[in-house]
């Protein structure tokens, strides 16, 4: 048994930690906390938890959290994680980090948050959270940065075809559809229901932020430099993601080959399942989940994949706790199913 | 062909008169204001305006354009149109405000707004300008308070019977929900996407700021004092509005009786759609249209009465330029068919 | 640890029960059915329980069904279950059907579903599986008639009023709004999601089907005869149900002496919420629990109960499996929570 | 005045045909059919038409209907119309065909829809109803196939660069999201609004019908053979669609380059809009219009369309009322502005 808090307890991502925690036999919450005007039990915040998580959610006051956590998880907007960190670091605590600020180079970082990286130290420790990559160096972390729920779709869709030399390394398209929970719980008027609902966008098309982030990982895969071509999509539904992926094939494969080599590759991996041939992932199907079903078609000298997850879950809080367990010595999917 | 203009253009009220007045044959659009921070064309705000409505939408700054209009709708927030009105009725222009500043006697509009109101000359002089029950003060008036969403639903659907005395006046109960479009564009955490979608919720149960409204005018219907249960409910759709009204009848009545009677009390009334018995309305069949449809049944004692609105259209522009139809003397329903 | 069956596997109701069986440590699910085409895996109907659960769903087959379970869940249309369920009963097998089959007196039953009652014997020792006020005779019951959703909203929320005499029985009016799932899963234009989505409408007001069930429950607890009024409406959500409930009060009560009174009728219930005063429930957050939230407000001589529940889940599949826990001696939250 | 008539009335493409042309000041409706169980008013089956257009919809019988108007849209699913179009064909009148029906080689028609061609003799003669590339063939034709959903906006997106030669002819990638009327009218569980809802996934991935008419036009537009990669999505919005093109550029080109010669391209096309720099279309801004928006973006060598269309406007009922106003000498945009 584990002691854990959350550091933004408040917003999407931090309730959804909290949902599973609650249910997680091996973990006692004992810190919460946001940028609120008053202090108040986290069921007042979100009712649902009435009865089952009344702790109070106190205003930030990291130094004081650290000393009654053994673990915190930091759902933060980017830039600010890079301030809380260090006070779980250096008391020694364990931290899971769901912002950005511990996923890139810092130079790459200035380019794409436009400020200078103010935590150099400790970012030279985080280690990538995506343990179908990462699982031994997540194992031995102190610090992990949690990756973002495009990433995390667009690495596990792409990894098996750069990493077995399946593809083109420079023909990699992402066309990703997200849900409006990946934004953000704040007052945003883009946000607002009547502007997405019956409404469909494409945003930021390959400026995206995750898209140094994909870069990065998938180069580390590939051995190679991979700069994807990303489009983000917002969709009128509250959680889900679904990235359809274009790769040009350099090896001659069709569909059934092609999703052997994905089923090989993920193979012990407990979250993410390959398709049979003929089936296509959905929302529907991984959300609540932590998930990521993934479907292939071979057309051509196309292959097509599609990866689907729930933002919240495996984009998010979900492979958070999952970075928990693996960190903690728990089971992997202690919680998550 | 008259002159009119808009204060409050980038509102969704705003931007659906804006909509009306592009097809309305006899009406140019000669002045869009907002409080905005650059001023560009309407059509960079909304580009479904491109190539239709391309004029700039200002800074608001009413002396000056009221000099260029003959008609001003304000489509602004409460407490604020009280401020504005006053520059274009001196300058001699006809007002059509769609906020509730003008609807309440002042003692009111203190207690249910929180504030004096800052116009009471004008506002012993406007008019309210539900056509249905007012089309001849409408037809003299330079100032009308356009009804809001709830009260239009609501009133056209008691009116009737408390004119024609078929109820308990203490009897009336109205169950409203209401689209999302009528809690205005702005930044609001509660009506974010991630909120509303997928949500349903009772709010500010009989405290809500349209119940006066509602009362004032069916107490003048009915030539008695009236005094509604209302509850407003928020629903995950942009526009439409259903309420369902309870009233005990005092009448030996039938569900044939009760239609009769309100086809006869709204014949020659082209906005209003009284179902026969059987048929309901549905938000489906009056959305984007400016209609009030309207279904009854008579289940024992009790009256039930459906009135179904486009919540922009008849609960806010649709109804405005009626109004300035009347007004102006064109054809009551040009521009909303 | 019992054994466990779905008949009707593929339904929403069916699917939830099965969700939540999955994670329920005192069960094994041993048989799974539906009218269907081929049997397969349930996971090759709905993925999401790929790895999780992949039984074979199988077509009916209740005799040879009935040998291997101890208890079985009927998520079966109306008119369907009276013909399955002697098959499991005459095997000494526990039933909890959730259809309306065994909720109705076989006269009313016949004049509400339009055909004589096929299993009059049963139909006699069927206790109404509402936990929070039959707890003691499902406990010892073999046929457990599972509550609709409709009527488990409204009879939680009227229950206390009627049972401690606050109110005038002939006043209780009851305005509804569900989720789509509460229609069942089938190919149905009405259902379809460009007739849903986008609209709001009333439907078979004061002539569905929950009425018979809601008037009788209520008249057990009150000891009078009760006869509600009761709209349901259809709304674009794919869960919930939220009920407005509006009665005139006998007695001389605030909404502190209102929310007292109910929270005594519902101490250690562990399934029912009730709000403090000021506070109101919504369906986002009762959506996958299965609480029944309630607030309550009193404003002059009427008293509104808001009563919120997930249809899915305390309106069919989560209280099946309540009443599974109460008659297998387990607690009665296991699985639950 | 010409007089008109719709087969099919009561889809959602023949639905929208008479929204249009009740507000057409050239034609006068005459006949409306579909296969219905009774005969009976337009706006008993639609509501919303109430008042604006109550004509009888009766059972098909196209030879009686022929010798009652001078042009047919026929609103029918795919095989159904070339059943239908000869009899209006041999009358002498004008068909406007919704359908997919006349759109392709008899051939290719074979192997994607299963059936031989049982009109051969007119398919000939049809022209694809595409008027920003086929006005002129159009303003002569008898039989006009007016194009699908999708084709309308992978078309007009890709056009302009394979016409102008910018790119690799086999590198076109086209990802499209489309609303749910897209689909039809009809009971089909996997268009019920409980499983679209919240839900998101691609289908047919590059198999799907309108895949052969995208190809056969390209084709003709480049002079060479195209061959695209194809994925439509379900998006749970009811009206809209927009498609996110990838393609190769062969010669050197930025994003400005690529505007113009867009906006060149479509120079005097009153239903498209190339926005400029740095804009990009969405859903909400050509919903309800006729417009086809198209933003660009030039990233390394790849050029990033986004072409955005109301499926029911654009992409059916719109495009075909435009196709009627220029075989029938009316000004191209009457009725849709």
């Amino acid at each position: 048994m584990i002691k854990v808090g959350v550091v933004g307890a408040t917003g999407y991502a931090g309730e959804e930690v909290i949902k599973i925690l609650i249910n997680h036999k091996s973990v006692e919450i004992t810190e919460l906390s946001a940028v609120i005007e008053i202090e108040e039990p986290i069921s007042s915040i979100f009712p649902a938890f009435k009865g089952r998580c009344d702790l109070i959610c106190r205003k930030p006051r990291p130094e004081a959290m650290a000393k009654n956590v053994d673990l915190i998880f930091l759902a933060l907007p980017h830039k600010i994680s890079m301030e809380i960190a260090p006070a779980f670091l250096n008391a020694g605590k364990i931290v899971v980090d769901l912002s950005a600020d511990y996923r890139l180079d810092p130079d790459v970082y200035k380019v794409w948050y436009g400020i200078e990286h103010k935590d150099k130290g400790n970012l030279t420790k985080a280690v990538y959270g995506l343990p179908e990559l990462y699982h031994d160096e997540i194992k031995k972390a102190k610090l992990v940065a949690n990756p973002g729920c495009y990433p995390t779709s667009a690495i596990l869709g792409v990894a098996p075809a750069v990493k077995e030399k399946l593809i083109d390394d420079s023909s990699v398209i992402i066309d990703s559809k997200s849900g409006v929970t990946g934004a953000g719980r704040k007052p945003d008027l883009a946000l607002s229901f009547s502007e997405v609902n019956e409404n469909l966008k494409a945003y930021k098309v390959n400026e995206h932020q995750p898209k140094p982030e994909i870069n990065k990982i998938l180069s580390q895969v590939a051995g190679t430099k991979i700069d994807v071509v990303f489009t983000p999509h917002l969709i009128p539904i509250n959680r889900g993601m679904l990235s359809t992926i274009y790769m040009k094939l350099t090896k001659n494969l069709d569909t059934k080959g092609a999703i052997d080599i994905y089923k090989k590759f993920y193979k012990g991996k407990p979250f993410v399942r390959i398709y049979d041939e003929g089936k296509l992932p959905q929302v529907r199907d991984v959300v609540l989940s932590n998930y990521c079903d993934i479907g292939l078609k071979v057309t051509g000298k196309t292959l097509i994949v599609i990866a689907c997850i729930d933002n919240l879950k495996k984009g998010a809080a979900g492979q958070a706790v999952q970075n928990m367990n693996i960190m903690s010595g728990f089971s992997e999917t202690e919680g998550l199913l």
